[in-house]
């Protein structure tokens, strides 16, 4: 399959002069794709009902005319101020209990009935007027949905639509009452309009409230999402994409991404090493320049997962951004290794953001391909240089993997709804296990909990709030904490863990300070969280009892392992399935396609393996068999 | 005098069919008591007017068949959700000035007026109702007063009812700008309902202000448990109990116990740990699955002297809880040990919490003595063990001590509103000598301010906001701070202290931070505070003046003690006076009673000490005399 | 010129009856001036209309009957409570959105034209009282602009009041759009009232949004002033002066200084020191006595430049205050070297606050000159030792200085508006600066950046967001972030940095965490922010490219420089434009006079120079010439 390159543009920043010269320059630096559109809205209506859409047909015409496909977004994450005119009640409410309000984006509820029906509308317009132009290649829907913490609304909107959702979900209060246990401290409802959204209450709610929160908190963007597709496609056959973030749980990506055709995400490395938990000083310092080495290629095999298998970079960090809490430039090299990296993982397309850094506005410190006086920036030459060796290599083949990673939305919701301990993240324990697989060499797909695990010769699902019936597939790891909830975030009836093939009883666990680890017998610990296991077949020990067991198909971790017992897990169960690992050095990772491998150093140093010397921020690759 | 175990159990929460075999195994362990009922208002009154008292009935039938003792809790302090239909405003404010709404518990103002008559109005039905019930052998009144930081609301109802007391106490608005210092900012006030609660002001409010509004605060938490203790006193002859809390500072425990017939606290050991200020790193890891040493014995100590002597644990940790940052299991043998320490102090008796780990709700990881499938949990064998124990030894006699340690909740209100250093806190002034006492082997009462010193040999009084007349008794050590204000929070005419019986002169004070200790000659040092003494009878010198003084029966302690010289102080003054030390190793603590000396072992390796070997989580008693 | 001496008094906090003793003994100390009245509104006008001026009177007449001269403060900082009953929405509000009321200070919001106006009709009421009151010889306006943040608010008056700002300022909303960027996240607005404050929006506001915000919030501080001084000058020839405050950004000094006479401030050293930014606990713990060596005389050296070269100290801290984290007692000297070091940067007066410690509200725990008993403080001999000395010493010279160093508030507003990195804050980059200076012994004065430079050898402008015509002056250091917006905060046309007599191009920069500094080859370190550079004349160098260069009479630096590089760049340019410096120990500061040279040690232990021991808190002058 062919990979190819594009660029996120603003031309309403720009003056019409300028336009197509900058296109000229796109496609001489071997760019195909052209993003425009997202945060317009102001462009294209400046008055309620008044369309300005001329500067915007002209556009597609000069961008598409010199050879550019357009990706269209709609303009949804930024209403115009005479919106807020409109409806002063479209914005989300934060958890203090404040509108979140108009001055920069993002500024709207999810569940306020008549915005979505706004959006339906300038989506249709959009969709109507450009759905068949042939320039227009792809649609974007909105912009990063939950950026900035928006997808989650504590608004009398939200209040009033999450009622309605309970009283779908659970039909009487009585059911409601029981399934969440409200018996507790007597907290029983009589009438679905009583029930208020979990926040400012004296002390936490429930958690089967939270939860249920969440998952209605999902379900709006679902629909929000939706209401934009449905309208595309009504009048245009090309595909639909969002673009997604790094790290967000706030929502079901799986289930938006269903009614796309294309995931994307917003590849920003180094914004995310200083932003992300869990990074200490001396990897921070050491990876300052590059990103952390699995963080991107975690949430490729994520997105290749949420739109059944297609997926893009809509925007690619060029160099320093402005949003983290520090913005250094980029190791020379390294835009080019991120587009080889997504590529390598099965990226169709990777779009950098942005073409010139705008001279205004809260993204001034941004960089682009061009700085705002239109000189090349750093990364212009590497994208040129992505383009050319694109062009000499060919086909690079499908991203393939012998080895599965769970990852599910609605776990996240759970155990963030009552984590026990301070530390119990469930991203982070996904990711701990996704690094500790990649550190051995391991191509991964990131898979929901509902896969075909039999289609795998190994699936690690750590952390599972509830566990399908894995038996009879491929060797499955689980725990710690797994199974150990109902759907409504009770407890099973018969104890924990509920998992179907175990034989496994947990009287209790416990929760463990950073400076409290629980060594593991030969090497390594238990951290965090411990699962007091009381069962046949333990395959680790510590002097507390087992800290794996194993029962047919099924390995049991009864704790959060530390790095040096997740590389004994992996060498363990591998053995076992009788897959091939490949200890790699600390900077280096690879990632198999089905005709090549490529080699990449995350590294300030240069790396030799494989026979080769990798420089820093270099890329290698060899033909498979 | 007989001790006896208990168990806090929520029929409500279990199938109907499981409360007699619940009670057999209650009575087959070894438990006396059983309390019921302060969570279920909902089950009680389901909707306002409308009663269901046949569970109830039954419950206690059941219970009380079995021959178990019943304490009946009211359930004040969780009104039902109606409850907020009828009275929409009667949630307390948190300092940020929102409602503190519904979805957890204590979910009401104590200024609340109305809501105040709704609870007089349940308790009035259930003790008429239960009043002469055989089984109803004690009451609780609501649940643990200020948890959740509930006992101080600056709603609307409470400025009303503040603006009252302030009426009250001064008369006029002349005498309360005089007493208060309103001249300092122009801050006098023309009428009392001009006054408002000292939050959300542009810089600190005038501590006066604030230490009127914690008195006040108090009041309102008397008065609202008073109401409840007439009312039962009106039907039942049972003893009133309430459960207090651990390192509560926020109303008059000596107040509100003046109404009890016994004061009860509920003891979590390890949540406190990691919860409670001041412990190092080290500490933690080291008491992780202890607790602290000295904690759960204070509050022993304080309990026993807030109701004239009577005192219970109402609610028992007995492995992990919910709600700390960490939530480790108790090392093995802990359960009992807390059991006996509580009894080495004096207690009637030690409820564990709860019976059976609920699946459903906020508490649902919080352990009990059954797992949530009825399996035993660890701490059920401990309590059987206790029961035994208790029966092969008998009587254990009452606790006794020749050292007074002065608690008074005054101060800390005062040193609260005007803390002079960021680390100022008095609970931990007290705390810290109370801990130095502990490690010397000595066995404490905590005492009110008005304690009769002369039946003390030594008293402990440090930074007391004003100082009674102290001479005459045996010897009391007072300071750092000590009636350095007047009762309204100014320094007093002649100059701070006001002392009666110490000629002495503090003309400035310091506040240090923790990186600039001041060295006390001969070793120790003095931190946090230091008052500059001028005047005769220095016993420990700094380089910049003395230390300590003593005149008469007076020593004077011009700053907050380290460890080291707490030690020193309690060398020389217990020598001064002739009480007998013991040096104890660092994780061993020692309690007496007239029969006889408890030893137990906090730490995590054994401690050979009285030519006994005693393990981790160990107890050892020996015969006095 | 005759340098004096004076203190703060509240007359209406004593009896009458202590007036003339107290007057008696200040003059007895050696104090010439006296300042009363700025918080006694409700005792000048205890109900509205219905005022009290014959205390007043009589204070005034005591005072000045015994020698002294009376600065008479208007009292506009404490509005009495009757005010906020008749002008309720006269609060400021906070960036949260809450007002901030009445029980402390500085309870008014700029914005409020009625609260103003009453401003204005006690000022006049004032100034025709004792405008030719001949003991009233001098006015300070209302109390410390913006202490406890008090400038920026966010009320619906400051909202209006912007608005009517920003059509002013841009005469259209096209107009605004334009300049600000509005169209980069459809922000455009289509009218002035449709603009809000620049809080609570989803994510950051447009830095330029905010920027205009800043400059307006400075501008209704200035008028507010401007009000008080028309009024006191239509009745008074006596300077008017104002008392301004260490490390305040939040509104032009230059432009309220504009309107005054005299500028004061308010300088507590030891409470800056533990407050500020920037220090370590190393720095912190060996100054905690003395405060920061270099952070008076910055402000010093600013306040000299506001009101045209006449400067006080208003209030000078004289032992331990109340509002720092902590609060320890200065070493003995400092009152008095405090003084002297005001006195050699050009003070004409310093005032010690407050004459007696005041026994109530909330600054009980402040010192003062004597003890609330009227015992002596320890400061009052050392007021006394200063007032001899002047007599023995006669005119202690001018302040001159041959190096300038620009401080420019419009510069602070913008990077406070978009620091792009975490630490990067204007006034530490400044005063960095002005430390490294110090320590090579050179005496500076803090300039506008509308500086006659080629009224000096050698200026040093760091971090300008504008940088005017510096061509032809003297030698000037500019950078970082030099020149790299415009006045609206976008980038320049050309590209950054936009500085006349500059070839220069910085294509990106980048922003550094404190764990990832880019060594300067030779020696020391870029730290918090580099500038790429591209352009000749390198002087400096990191292995990523030029650290610094020179072009003409203007040297430019790519980054923030730390202690060691600063230290390098100063003997660099120094030796160009030939000043000495001379290399200070760490404690010792020196300052010139045109007659003296004045030596202070900041520090614990003696220091041997210039062939003088000079102890700790010692202060040593010598001739010049």
């Amino acid at each position: 399959m062919k990979r190819t390159l594009g660029v996120c543009y603003y031309p309403e920043h720009w003056p019409e002069d300028m336009w197509a010269r900058d296109a000229a320059q796109m496609v001489e630096t071997g760019l195909s794709w052209v993003r425009i559109g997202e945060f317009a809205w102001s462009r294209m209506e400046p008055q309620p009902g008044q369309f300005d859409w001329g500067w915007l047909d002209r556009a597609i015409d000069v961008l598409g005319g010199a050879g550019l496909q357009v990706i269209l977004g709609t303009p949804t994450a930024t209403p115009p101020r005479w919106m807020a005119d409109k409806h002063p009640d479209m914005f989300a409410f934060d958890d203090q209990g404040r509108p979140r309000g108009f001055g920069s984006r993002r500024h709207y509820c999810f569940s306020h009935d008549a915005y979505r029906e706004e959006s339906r509308r300038i989506t249709r317009l959009m969709a109507e007027r450009y759905g068949k132009n042939p320039h227009v290649a792809a649609w974007q829907t909105d912009n990063e949905y939950d950026c900035h913490d928006t997808a989650i609304s504590y608004s009398p909107h939200a209040r009033a639509a999450f009622q309605d959702w309970c009283a779908q979900r659970y039909q009487s209060t009585d059911a409601l009452n029981r399934a969440w246990g409200n018996v507790f401290w007597s907290m029983d409802y009589d009438r679905f309009d009583q029930i208020e959204l979990p926040n400012l209450t004296v002390t936490e709610p429930n958690p089967a409230h939270v939860l249920a929160f969440r998952r209605f908190s999902s379900d709006q963007v679902v629909r929000f999402n939706r209401v934009q597709c449905d309208e595309i496609r009504a009048y245009s056959a090309a595909p639909i994409i969002h673009n997604f973030m790094g790290r967000i749980t706030a929502f079901d990506h799986y289930d938006v991404g269903a009614d796309l055709d294309i995931s994307s995400w917003d590849s920003y490395p180094m914004g995310f090493l200083l932003d992300r938990m869990g990074a200490t000083d001396e990897e921070k310092a050491r990876y300052l320049r590059q990103g952390d080495p699995d963080f991107q290629a975690f949430h490729h095999d994520l997105y290749r997962a949420t739109s059944r298998g297609r997926w893009w970079i809509m925007e690619q960090q060029p160099g320093p951004v402005n949003w983290a809490p520090w913005n250094p430039a980029p190791l020379p090299g390294m835009p080019r290794l991120w587009a080889w990296e997504a590529f390598a993982h099965g990226a169709e397309t990777v779009c950098y953001f942005r073409w010139r850094q705008a001279p205004f506005a809260q993204e001034q410190m941004h960089a682009g391909l061009l700085q705002p006086n239109s000189d090349p920036a750093p990364a212009l030459d590497e994208a040129a240089q992505v383009a050319r060796e694109m062009g000499q290599l060919g086909d690079v083949g499908t991203a393939t993997a012998r080895v599965a990673l769970v990852f599910d939305y609605d776990s996240a919701y759970a155990w963030e709804a009552q984590p026990q301990g301070a530390d119990f993240d469930y991203f982070q324990l996904v990711f701990d296990c996704y690094k500790a697989l990649r550190r051995k060499g391991l191509s991964v797909d990131v898979v929901p909990k509902t896969v075909d695990a039999a289609a795998y010769g190994l699936v690690f699902a750590p952390g599972l709030l509830t566990v399908p019936d894995y038996r009879g597939a491929g060797h499955v790891v689980l725990g710690p904490r797994a199974g150990s909830k109902t759907e409504e975030f009770s407890i099973p009836d018969g104890g924990a863990p509920d998992i179907q093939g175990l034989d496994l009883h947990v009287p209790f666990v416990e929760t463990l300070p950073p400076f409290a680890p629980i060594p593991v017998q030969g090497g390594g610990a238990i951290q965090k969280w411990r699962d007091q296991l009381e069962g046949a077949g333990a395959i680790f020990q510590t002097a507390s009892g087992a800290a794996a067991v194993r029962q047919g198909n099924l390995t049991y971790l009864g704790g959060w392992p530390d790095e040096l017992f997740w590389a004994r897990i992996i060498d363990d169960v591998t053995a076992l399935v009788d897959i091939e690992t490949t200890d790699l050095p600390r900077d280096l990772r690879l990632r198999d396609t089905d005709t090549h491998r490529f080699y990449f150093n995350y590294g300030p140093h240069p790396v030799d393996f494989a026979g080769q010397t990798i420089d820093p921020a270099g890329v290698y690759w060899e033909p498979l068999k």
